[in-house]
């Protein structure tokens, strides 16, 4: 048993994005040389969160609008008051979705179903590059 | 320290279906041999999802009426452009939701509360046969 | 590697109440005497859960808000005719945001954001006495 701790950069768009990391984090698990485990992947930040979904164009503009419909952006936050930067809407998407996911993996393949991948969906109301952390524990 | 891989199948309902496993997971982890350490439960596939509830009859309708507010059924969503199969609101609700939960255990068992119980709910529209990996890490 | 179980306590006001337990979680990672792995936080309970946020009154508030929204207090719950205890909401929040977080640490440190805090939410009616789980793994 050991833990292996790796990192992801990636540069979002912001404004609802969401990005595949499923290979990312299969290329992570690989270069572990652990064979059987979990991958604990984390978003350091509090604008961001991780799920995951079947990775379809349709569906990346249906979970932007369900999170439209759940927290809008044009309605008042009180976060607003404390840092005038307009992305209240950010912060309680992000709350609500978690910065955290944990997978398991077997045979050093994460056992994800054939239509399910890992998404970072990126809050935000401007670009940013953000840091995953991928914390392996395995055998 | 060890990691245990197993498998729970369960044939569901869809149409939001919430089944109590915590017997199931319980029985995998003292299967296991292992008296402390954390379980992972990942549900492989993008129409279902994992959480925890007092499993009673009135709060089963209740997360059911929950996400009917939230993700309905009915409205429209662009999944349905890229597969007419009429389950747009499934997928949406188990991003939200989520398929991985994490639960400590010590002493061989789950540190659940007493009203707390692990559940799938399997929002797909139609009957699925559901495999959810029991990732067990411990001493 | 090795697992090592702790417990955090912590009086509740209920209503929502949003306690930042970060220190309390990073002072069990450094006492673990563990510098790489993960810690599964878990609360015992169906009616509270764990997420981050930046912590700040602001959006102490709109989280608030947000779960007003999403499950309002003064609709019906079918729970209200199993257990006539008025919080059926306090039920829904928390099973939609979900008891359990994991969060990897790497040289004894949380890696949370700068902004990024661990929060439990106590979503009951009433005020109550938590037992957090924290279940650290690591080498």
């Amino acid at each position: 048993m050991s833990v292996k701790t790796s990192y992801i950069n990636i540069s979002t768009k912001g404004h609802g994005d969401i990005i595949d990391i499923s290979k990312s984090v299969g290329i992570e698990v690989q270069k572990s040389n652990l064979t059987s485990g979990i991958v604990c992947i984390f978003v350091s930040g509090s604008t961001a969160a991780l799920t995951t979904v079947e990775y379809e164009p349709g569906l990346v503009k249906d979970i932007k609008s369900l999170f439209d419909r759940i927290a809008p952006e044009n309605i008042p936050y009180h976060h607003e008051e404390t840092w005038h930067d307009g992305n209240g809407h950010s912060h309680a998407r992000a709350t609500l979705l978690g910065p955290s996911l944990t997978i398991p993996f077997d045979k050093a393949t994460l056992l994800l179903g054939t239509w399910q991948q890992i998404i970072l969906v990126d809050f935000d109301n401007r670009t940013r590059d953000r840091t995953i952390v991928v914390q392996i524990i395995g055998e």
